[in-house]
C-alpha cells in the first residue's frame, strides 16, 4: 500500500539530526549513473561522468550543463555535488528521501522542484512512484531519479542532441520546462491504462454484477486518491514557478510554463472525473444488487403464495379422521383439482396486478 | 467515454517537443473552409479566402477583420496564418490540440481564449463537444472550430451583414463578445435537452423503479459530469476578460461581458441543480427498492406464517398410527376445521395489528 | 420544474443581437401598472402613469420619486421609461428577461439591483418565484415586478403616504433598503411554510414509514435546492451595497442594509438546516426500512424453523411403508406429540437466546 | 423545533417599518430587572435601578459603569435605556428581536455584539438558546439577557464585589471579556451533557441496534446542528474584536480575547467530531441491521434446504399409489430414514464449505 | 473518547477568573521533573533543577537555555518558572490546562508554541495524546511536557550533549525546531501503527465479512478523526513561524521549518488517505454484505421453487379421495416420479438462464 510504505518510509529517518543523509528506499539499487550534456545554441556533448568533481570545468564554462543522477541512494557521491554546486545540506537529504511531496523551494541561487513520476504496472496492476527532483541553477541543471532503469528523459537528451526546436537556444529553465513536460506527459499514459481499466469495469459491472468486481473497483478508487494526493500538489509547484517569484525563470519560458500547467490540471480533472465515476458505479452496483435481490424475492414469494396454501388443501384431504364426507362423493377428486387450480389463477392474477410478473 | 478520449489524444503528442502542430482529433475531416468578414460601421464584405496569405491586405487596413477557419487538422495552413498574425508557436500548437481546458490567455497583442461547444446528440444522447479558439487582437480576431459541417456562427455573420445592433459600430472586442454569446447560448440548449431527459427519467422512476432507469441515470451523471467540468473554467476565462487585465477589451464592452459571465454562472448552476437531482434520485431509488422488497417480504411471511402451522396440523392427521383418538371422532374432521380457521384468523389479527396488511 | 423552466426561457432568446427587447415568461399578462410616488420629508404624492413621459416632469424636481412598474412584458414601454432615465440598453434588456440570477450592477448614474421573489403556492405546495429589479438613481427609484397582481410594496406605499418612521426624510436608497427588506422578510413566510411541512413529514416519518412519504420528501428537497439557489446570490448582492462602492448609497443607510444582510444570512441558514434535516431524515427513513424488513425476516425465519422440522416429523409418519414399528405402538401417537413439542421448545428457547424475540 | 422556531419570530416583524421595537419572543415573562454595577480598582458598588434614568448619574463619572438586564419584552423602558446611552434605533431593535444571528457590529462610540448561549434541558433532551446582547462603550457596558430566571453572570458579579484577579483594574472591554467567558464556558457544559448522550447511545448500539436509538440519533444530529449554526459566526465575532477594528479594545485585553477565541474554535472542533461520529454510528447501525438480516437469512435458508427435500421425500412414501414396490420392502423404512439422513449431513456439509455456519 | 476528555477537563475550569492556574488532568503525577541544558559551540551542560530560581543564573548568561519540565500539575513551581521568565499569567495557565489546541502566540519577548504528541497505545488500540508546549524566547527556550515518563526529548538532549549535527552552533530557535522535528516524527510512528491496522482490516475484510470487524473500523475511524483534528492546526502554527512575523526565528532556521512543515503536511495527507480509504472499506463491506445476502436468497429461492410444487405433487397422490383413477394405474407411481423429474429439470434449465448458478 502506497501510503504505508510512504509512512514507513518516513519512520526510517526517525531520531537521526538534521541533514542526514539516507536513502529512504527499500533495497540498495546496482549502481549510480551520471550523465553529463553541455550544450549551447552551436553545440551539445555528452559524457558519462565517473566522478562528481568532474562536472566543476563544466558549470565554470559559460554553456548550459545539465548533469541527470539515476538513482539516488549513495549518500558520499550526493554530498561531493552538492558541494560542487553548493546546494544546502537539507536539499542534499531530500533528495536521497524518496518520500517528498512534490514542493518548489527558493534557495536563491537556485530552485529546488521535487515531483513524482508515476507509471503503471500493467502486470501488478498498481501506479509505480518513483520520485524526481530538480535543481534548477543559473546555466546549470541537477535532475535525479530513483531508478537506474528506465530513463524517461532520453527525449530530452536525443532534442538537445539533434538540436530539435528551441531548446539549444534557451537557457536551463527551459530545460527543466522540457524536463517537467515529459513527466507530466507520463500521467497522461498511465491515465490512459486507468481509464481503460475502468472502462472495463463499467462494461462488466452493466453485465454481470459479481463481488470480484467490487474488488476491482475497490483497488482502482485506492489508485487514484494516490494519484490526485501525487499530482495535486504539483498545480501549486509550477504556479509558483510561473509567478516568477525568481529571476532563474525568464518571461520568454513562462507561456512553456503555462501550457505544462494546463495539462497538470487536466490530469488533475481527469482523476477527478474518474473518482466520481467510481463512486457512481458503486452505488450503480449496490442498487443492481438491491434490485436483484427484490427480483429473487418476488420469485420465492410468488412460489411460495402459490403453494402453500394448495400444499395445505391437499394435506387436509390426506388426513385420516374416519368421517370426512368429501373423501366419499363420487366428484371429490375433481371437484378439488378444480379449487386448487381456481386459487391458482386467482394468486396469479393478483401478482399481475401488483406488476411482480 | 469522454474523458479517456480527451487523456488518449493527449498521449498522441506525448515525445514531441514543444510547439510541434499536431491535430489531436480522431481523423482528418474533409478540408477546411477560411471564411474572412471585413467590416465598419458603414460597410461589410464577406469571401471565402483560399489561401491564408490573403488576409494580410485586410490586416493592414483599419476596418476590423474576422477570419473564422473551420477545420483545425492541416499544420500548414494554421502555421502560415499564424505567421501572418504573429502567433505564438504555442498557441498555433493549441488550435490544433483540441483536448484544451477552456484558458484565457494574454500574449500582449492579442488575447488567445479556447473554449469548449457541447451540443447535444440525441440520437446517442450524449454531448459532443467541440474546440472553439479565438485570437482577439487589434482590429482582427480569429476564430477556430474543429468541425466544418455546422457552423454556430451563422447568426453573428448575418447581424454583422445586416449591420443588425450595434456590432458594426464596435471593436472587434466586441465581436468576440458576440461569438462568446452563442456559445454560451448554446449550452442553454444542450441544457434544455438534458432538463428534459432528467424530467422524463424522473417520471418513470415515480411510476416504476426499474434497472435499465438506473443505467439510463448513471450516464446522465456521467454527461453532467462532463457538462460541468467543461463549463466551470469559462467563468474564469469570462472573468479575466472583465478584469480588464488586457487593453484589448474596451470599457464599453465590459457590460456585454458581464452579461454573458451572468449565463455561464446560471449555465453552472443549472447543472448543479440537475446533478444534486439525480443523487436525491439515485436516494429515491434506492429507498423504494427498499420499500418493495419490504412489501415482498411482508406478503411471503403472512402467507408462510398462516399455512405453515395448518400444513402441519394436517400433516399431524395424516400420520399413520394405530391408536390417534381423534381420528375416531364422529366430529373429528369438523373440529379440525374449526381450529385450524381460528388459528388463521388469530394470525390474521396479529398482522392487522402490527400493520402488516 | 423550476430548472428547466429557467433553461427554457433562457433558450427563447437565442439567436437575438444583444440588447434585444423580448419578453422570456410564459404568456402575455393583462397590462402593465405604473405607479409613480413622489415625496419629501414635507409631502407625499402617489399617481398612476399612463405614459412614461410623464414622469419627466418629476425626475427633474429635487424630491424623491418612485415609480413602479407590475408587468415586464412590453418592450415599447420599457424601451421609453429606459429612455427616460438613460438606461443602458442591456439593462432594459434585462428587465423583461425574467430568468436573472440575482445581481447587483454599477452603471456609475445607477445601480442595477435583481432580485427574486419566492411565493409559497399551498396547492401545489411549491414556490412561485417572481424576479424583482431596482434601479436606483439620484433621487429616483424605479422597481419592476414580473406579475400585475400581488403587489408586495403596498406597505412601504403606506409607510410613505403615511409619513411613518423616518423613510420620507432619507433618500431613494433608503428607499431601496425598504423594499428589500419587504422581500427578504418574505423570504421567512416562505421559509415558515416549508418548515410546517417538513415539521409534519417529520411527524409522519416518525409514525410510519411509507412511500409516499418519500416522494413528498423528494419534492420537499428540490423546492429547497431552488430557494438555496435563488437566494445565495443576494448575499454577495446586498455586501456589495455595504461595501459602498457607489456613492448613491450613503454612509447612514449602512446599518440598514446590514440589517437586511443578517436577515439573507439567516434565511440561508435556515435553508441549510432544513437540507440537512431532510438529509437525515432519508437516512432515518432507509434505516427504519431496513429494520423493519429485518423484524419481518425474524417473524419468518421462527416460523419456518419451528414448523418444518415438525411438518417433516409428520410426514415421515404418514409415509405408507408396510413395517413401521413406531406406528404400532400404543403410546406412539402421545410420544410423536411429546417429540414435537420438545423440539418446538428447544427452538423457541434458541430464538430467545439469540434476542431474535 | 429550533429552526421552525427562529423562522416563525422573524415572521412576526414582518410589515413593520424599521427601527419598530416588537419582542419577538414566545410570551411576556414575569418583569424586567435591570442591576447596575459600578467599579474601579478601589470600589464596587452594586444596585438595582428602577428607572432606565437612574444610570445617567452613573454615566458621567469615570468609574466603569456595567448595566445587566433581564428581560427583553419591555419596548418603553429599552427605548428609555437606548437614549440614554445614544444608542442606534435598529440596535435597541435588534436587542428586543431574539433570533439575531450572532454578530458584531461597530458603531463608533460603541461595540453591539450578539451571541447565543446555550442551555441543556435535560428533562427535555434538548438545547435552549437564549440572546445575550453586549454594549461595549467608553467605561461602560449594558448585557441584555431574555431571560429573568438564571442569571449566568453571577459569577462574574462576585469576582468584582471581592475584587477577585484583575477585572477591577481594567477597562470595561475586560469585562466584556469576563462575560463572553463565561458564556462559552457555558457551551463546554452543553457540550458535556451532549457528549454523554453520544457515549451511551454509542454503547447501546454496539449492544444491541434498536429503532428507538436512531431516533434518538437523528435528534441528537439536529441538536447538534443547530449548536453548531449558533456557535460557528462566533468565530467571525471574536475575530473581529481581537483584530481591534476598534479602539474601545485595548492592546491588552487582545491575550484574554485569543483565550476565548481558543475555547470557541475548540467547542466548533468538538461539536464537529461529535456530528462525524453521529454519521458513522449511523453507518454503522445499517450495517449491522445489514448483517443481521444477513445471518437470520442463513437459519432461514439453511432450515429450509435440509427440510424441504425431507419433506418431499415423506410426501412421496405417503401417496397411496397402488403399485410403489419400495413400501412392501421389509427394509424400505429403515433405507429411506439412512437416506434422509445422508441428505441432510451432505447438506450440512454443504454449508459448512460455504461458511454459513 | 477523547472528545468527551478534551470537553469534561474544560467543564473543570468554569467559574475561575482568568489566569487561574488549575491542572485539568485526570490526577496528580508523581512528581515534576526539571531538567536544564545550558549550551554553546563549545560547551555543553545538563543538570537536574531542584528549584526554579536556580536558572536565573543561566538566564543571564549568553549561552542557550534550555528547560524541560516534565509534568506540568503543581501550580506553585509553574508560577516560580513564569515568574522568572516574565510569563504573562494567561500562558501560565495554559501550560497547566491540557486541553489546548496547537497554537503559536507572538508575546513579544517569546513565542507560545502548544502542540500535541500522540503515542500510540498498542494494548488498547488507541493514540494516547500529551500536550507539549513551547516558550521559544532570547537564547533560551522551556518545553513542558504532560507526564514525567517517556520523555521523548533524549534524542535531541543527546545531540546537545556530543555535538552533533549544527544544533550547539545556532540560537534557540534551532533547538525549537528540533524539538518539533522529534514530535513530528513521532506522528509517523503512529501513523504507522495505524496503517499496519488499516492492512490488517483490509485484508480480513476481503476474506469474510464479520461484525467486529466494523466495530474495528468505527474505532480507527474515530482515532483518524482524532488524530485528524489534532494534527491539522499545526499547519497553521509551523507556517506562521515560517512567516517570521517574530524576529525570534531567524532567516538561517526557515529552510528546516520548512521542511517540518512539508512532513506535518505528509502527515495530514496520510491520515487522509487513510480516512477516505476506511470509508471505501465501509462501502465495500455492505456492498459484500447485500451480495451475500443476495447469493443466499438465491439457494432459498431455488431449493423453494424446486420442492414446493413437487411436495404439493406428493401431497396431491396423498389425499385419500375414494375414487382417484391415477392411484389405481399400474404404472402411475413411475409415471409421477417421471413429471417430478421433468418439472424439476425445467425448473434448473430456468435458474441456469437466469444465471442464478
Amino acid at each position: 500500500m502506497h501510503t504505508s510504505r510512504t509512512v514507513k518510509r518516513r519512520v526510517k529517518k526517525i531520531g537521526l539530526p538534521a541533514g542526514s543523509l539516507v536513502y529512504t528506499g527499500e533495497k540498495k539499487r546496482d549502481g549510480i549513473n551520471m550523465m553529463l550534456v553541455d550544450y549551447d545554441a552551436s553545440h551539445s556533448e555528452a559524457r558519462i561522468l565517473k566522478q562528481p568533481e568532474e562536472c566543476l570545468a563544466y558549470k565554470l564554462k559559460p554553456s548550459m550543463t545539465w548533469i541527470n543522477v539515476d538513482g539516488v541512494h549513495d549518500p558520499v557521491l550526493l554530498e561531493q555535488l552538492g558541494e560542487c554546486f553548493g546546494l544546502h545540506r537539507l536539499v542534499t537529504e531530500d533528495l536521497m528521501s524518496i518520500v517528498q511531496r512534490p514542493k518548489c523551494e527558493d534557495y536563491g541561487d537556485y530552485l529546488f522542484v521535487v515531483l513524482k513520476m508515476l507509471a503503471y504496472d500493467e502486470r501488478e496492476n498498481k501506479i509505480v512512484p518513483e520520485q524526481v527532483s530538480l535543481i534548477i541553477g543559473q546555466h546549470f541543471l541537477l535532475s535525479f531519479q530513483e531508478d537506474v532503469k528506465g530513463d524517461v528523459f532520453h527525449l530530452v537528451r536525443d532534442h538537445l542532441r539533434r538540436g530539435k526546436g528551441k531548446i539549444r537556444k534557451m537557457d536551463t529553465d527551459y530545460l527543466a520546462y522540457a524536463l517537467l513536460d515529459v513527466l507530466v506527459d507520463n500521467y497522461f499514459t498511465t491515465l490512459e491504462k486507468l481509464g481503460d481499466r475502468i472502462d472495463r469495469l463499467e462494461e462488466a459491472l452493466m453485465m454481470q454484477p459479481d463481488k470480484a468486481l467490487i474488488e476491482r473497483l475497490y483497488q482502482l478508487k485506492r489508485e487514484l486518491l494516490f494519484f490526485h494526493k501525487a499530482v495535486w500538489p504539483l498545480r501549486e509547484v509550477i504556479s509558483s514557478l510561473i509567478r516568477r517569484e525568481s529571476s532563474l525563470i525568464q518571461a520568454s519560458t513562462i507561456p512553456y510554463l503555462r501550457d505544462v500547467y494546463d495539462h497538470v490540471v487536466q490530469a488533475v480533472d481527469s482523476v477527478e472525473i474518474y473518482r466520481e465515476m467510481l463512486t457512481t458505479m458503486l452505488d450503480l452496483y449496490l442498487s443492481s444488487v438491491s434490485y436483484r435481490t427484490n427480483e429473487i424475492m418476488k420469485v420465492l414469494t410468488i412460489i411460495a403464495t402459490i403453494f402453500m396454501p394448495l400444499t395445505f388443501l391437499a394435506g387436509v384431504y390426506g388426513m385420516n379422521f374416519r368421517y370426512m364426507p368429501e373423501l366419499e362423493w363420487e366428484y371429490g377428486y375433481l371437484l378439488i383439482w378444480l379449487v386448487m387450480l381456481g386459487l391458482g389463477i386467482i394468486m396469479l392474477t393478483y401478482f399481475k396486478k401488483k406488476k411482480w410478473m
